[in-house]
C-alpha cells in the first residue's frame, strides 16, 4: 500500500490578472461557485441550462437555437466546432496571421479536412482581397478567422466582407471570438457568421470550464447530415443535441458548478448592458494604451486593428522584457504575458478584460510598470 | 440590438445527492472553488499540478508518471483514453454488459478501430474464460473493460485474472474506474491495468470538470510512437505531454478552479486514508442494503458482484418506480435514479459514493423511501 502524500491547504498567491487570460473572476461569480451540486438531469438545472442559452444568445446577438456551453475550457469549443463542420476530404481555408489560426490547421486536419491558407504578418489582419483571391484558387468548403487574436492583439476589421466571400462560394465560417465575446463589438446574426466559439476566461471573467459556442441552423443540418461520424464522442454535436435540446436525455455529465458560473458571468454581461460593456473595455484600454505610451510603450499593431481586451505592445529600446515580467510578478504579484510564437521576445501581451478592465487594476499596473522602469534605470 | 434577457439570482434547491453521480460536494471543496484564480502558467499554479498528480497516484496506487487530470467531465477522460491508445485499424475488445462498455465501442470506432466484443449479460460480470476465448478469436491489440458499472451497480472481480490474459496476448488494458476511485478496492499498479479513467463527481465528491486519467509508461510509449496523429487535438497526449511533462509548456487553458477542487477532494481522501474509505463506503452501502432489504427491495447482482459504492435493487412487485422516485424528489429533494438501457424500469440505482456516503444521508433516504412505499399503499 502506498502512503498519502502529505499536502498544506489550499492557498493561491493573490494576482492581478492583466494577461492574455485568465481574467479576474467577479466576487459574484466566484461566490456561485461554492453553491451546492444538483443533478445535471435535474429539472431545476435544466431550467438553469435554458437561461444559459439565452443569455449566451443575447452576449452573442444571435437568435441560433444551437448557442451553448460545451464541456471543457475554449479550446473544447473550438474543437467542437472544427470536428463537427469539417468532414473528411473537406477544404478548410485557415489564416496564418497568429497562433490561433495554426491551432485551427491542427484540429481541422485531425478532423480529416485537407488544409489550405490565407496570409497576412502576424500583426496584422486579413485583407478581404487576399481572402477572396484565395476562395477563387481553393474553394474551401470551410473558412475558419479568428475575431480577436490573443497572440497579436490584433482584432479582424471587415468581418462582414469575410462572410460575404465565404457565402458567395458557399462555405461556412467559423470564427474564433475567444478574445472578444463580452468585451468587442460582436454581432453573429448582423455579420452572418455561422459558428462562433468562445472562452470564459477571457471578457465573460469567468472560471474556464463552460465554453460558449453558436451554430446557426444551416450547419447544424450539415452537421446533422454528415456522411461519417464526428471523430471525437464527447464532443459531437449530434449526441449533444439530446442533452441540450427538447430531448434533456443523458449524453455526458455537465461541470455542473462550471454552468453555475458561466450564468452568473453573463447575467452580469445582460445587467451591465452588451453595448455598455463593449464602451466600458474600450475606455479602460484607452486609459491603460495612453498611460504605455506615456511610459514608452508603443502599440504593436496600427490603431485601427487595436484590440481593447488585448494590447499587445513593443517594449522601449533597451528594456529587459523578461526582467520586467518578473518584476512584475515579484513585486506586486501582477501577470503580464510575453509574446507567442512569431513575437515571441518582440511584445507585452496586457489584457483587459471584463472585471480586470477597472481603473484600480489598470492605475496598479501603471504605476507597477514604471516601478520595473526605474528599476532597470530607466527615468521617466 | 437584442435585449437582454431578464434573470433571477441564482438558487438552485438544497438536493440530497444519492443517485449515480453527481454526490454531494464536501464543504471543503465547495469552499476552495471560491478562490480565486492564478494563471494556469503560473508558477504557484504548476505547484499545485504537481500535488494533483501526487494525490492522484496515491488514490489510483500508481506510480505512473503520466497521472493527471484531463479538462473535462469524466467522458473526456474516456476518450482520452480511447483515443489516445487506439490506432486506426487496430482490434479492441469492449464488454457488452453495461451501457458503458456500448460508449466504449462507440469511441473506439471514432477513433478507427475495429471493434469485437466479449459477452456477459447486464446485471453480471465478464467471466476471465470468456475473456480468453475472445482473445484467443480476435487477437484485440487493446482491452477495455468496467470495473464499476454505473449502470448495473455490479464490481467486477478477477481483475488481475483480466490483465493478464491481455499482457499474454500483448495486448493494452483500459480500465473504466469512474464509480470506484476513491470508494472501492483498487490497486492500479497491483493489477497491472495499463490506462484508468476516472470522473470527480462519483466517490471523490468533487464538482465535474477535471477527470483523473493514468496512463503507465508501456502505452505512454505506444501513445509518442503512434503512426497517425491522435483524432482530438484537445484530447492528444503527445500534446498535453507539454504541459503535465517538464517543460510545462502552454497547450490549453486548464479548468483551474476544478483543479482546486480535485486538489481538494484528493487531500480529503489522503487524510482519510484511502484503506479507511474503502471500508467507510462498505459500511454505509452494508446499513443502506440491509435498510433496503428490510423494505423488501432485493440487490439485483449477486452479493458478491455487489458496488457498494451504487446500489442496484430491484423494486418490490407492485410498487409503482416512477412513482416514488418523483416523491423522493419532491416531498424530501432527495435525488435516486432509475435503470438504463437494458434494465431502464427494473431497477433503482442508488449511490453511495463520497461524501455522500455518511449516515445521515443513509437514515433520511431510508426514511424517506418508507414514507413514499406508505404513499402508495404498502405498509411494512
Amino acid at each position: 500500500m502506498q502512503q498519502p502524500p502529505e499536502t498544506e491547504p489550499l492557498n493561491p498567491p493573490e494576482r492581478t490578472l492583466m494577461g492574455p487570460g485568465p481574467s479576474e473572476v467577479h466576487p459574484r461569480v466566484l461566490r456561485v461557485m461554492s453553491a451546492p451540486l444538483i443533478g445535471h438531469l435535474d429539472a431545476a438545472f435544466i431550467e438553469i441550462m435554458d437561461e444559459v442559452q439565452e443569455l449566451l444568445r443575447y452576449t452573442f446577438q444571435t437568435d441560433n437555437k444551437w448557442t451553448i456551453p460545451v464541456s471543457g475550457t475554449g479550446s473544447a469549443s473550438m474543437e467542437t466546432a472544427f470536428a463537427n463542420v469539417v468532414e473528411p476530404g473537406e477544404t478548410v481555408l485557415v489564416p496564418t496571421n497568429g497562433y490561433f489560426g495554426g491551432r485551427m490547421e491542427s484540429m481541422a486536419e485531425r478532423a480529416g479536412g485537407d488544409v489550405v491558407t490565407v496570409d497576412a504578418p502576424w500583426g496584422e489582419p486579413l485583407q478581404p482581397d487576399d481572402v477572396a483571391a484565395a476562395f477563387d484558387e481553393h474553394d474551401p468548403d470551410v473558412f475558419g478567422f479568428v475575431h480577436a487574436e490573443t497572440s497579436t492583439g490584433v482584432l479582424q476589421p471587415h468581418v462582414s466582407e469575410l462572410t460575404s466571400i465565404a457565402h458567395e462560394h458557399d462555405a461556412y465560417v467559423i470564427a474564433d471570438t475567444v478574445t472578444s465575446l463580452g468585451g468587442v463589438e460582436l454581432r453573429v446574426d448582423e455579420w452572418d457568421i455561422d459558428v462562433a466559439y468562445s472562452g470564459g476566461q477571457k471578457c465573460l471573467s469567468c472560471p474556464p470550464g463552460a465554453s460558449p459556442l453558436t451554430v446557426n441552423d444551416r450547419t447544424m443540418e450539415k452537421v446533422l447530415n454528415r456522411d461519417t461520424e464526428v471523430r471525437s464522442w464527447y464532443l459531437d454535436l449530434s449526441l449533444l443535441e439530446g442533452y441540450w435540446g427538447e430531448e434533456r436525455a443523458y449524453h455526458h455529465t455537465a461541470p455542473i458548478t462550471n454552468v453555475y458560473a458561466l450564468r452568473e458571468s453573463l447575467q452580469l454581461v445582460a445587467e451591465e448592458g452588451l453595448e455598455a460593456r463593449w464602451e466600458r473595455h474600450r475606455e479602460m484600454a484607452t486609459k491603460l494604451k495612453t498611460g504605455l505610451e506615456d511610459l514608452g510603450f508603443e502599440l504593436n499593431p496600427d490603431d485601427e486593428f487595436w484590440l481593447p481586451s488585448l494590447n499587445a505592445v513593443r517594449v522601449p529600446d533597451g528594456v529587459d522584457d523578461t526582467e520586467l515580467l518578473d518584476y512584475l510578478k515579484r513585486e506586486y504579484d501582477i501577470e503580464v504575458a510575453s509574446g507567442l510564437g512569431a513575437l515571441e521576445g518582440e511584445i507585452l501581451r496586457i489584457g483587459c478584460m471584463g472585471y480586470s478592465a477597472r481603473p484600480q487594476n489598470i492605475e496598479f499596473l501603471l504605476a507597477a510598470i514604471e516601478d520595473g522602469l526605474e528599476a532597470q534605470g530607466f527615468d521617466q
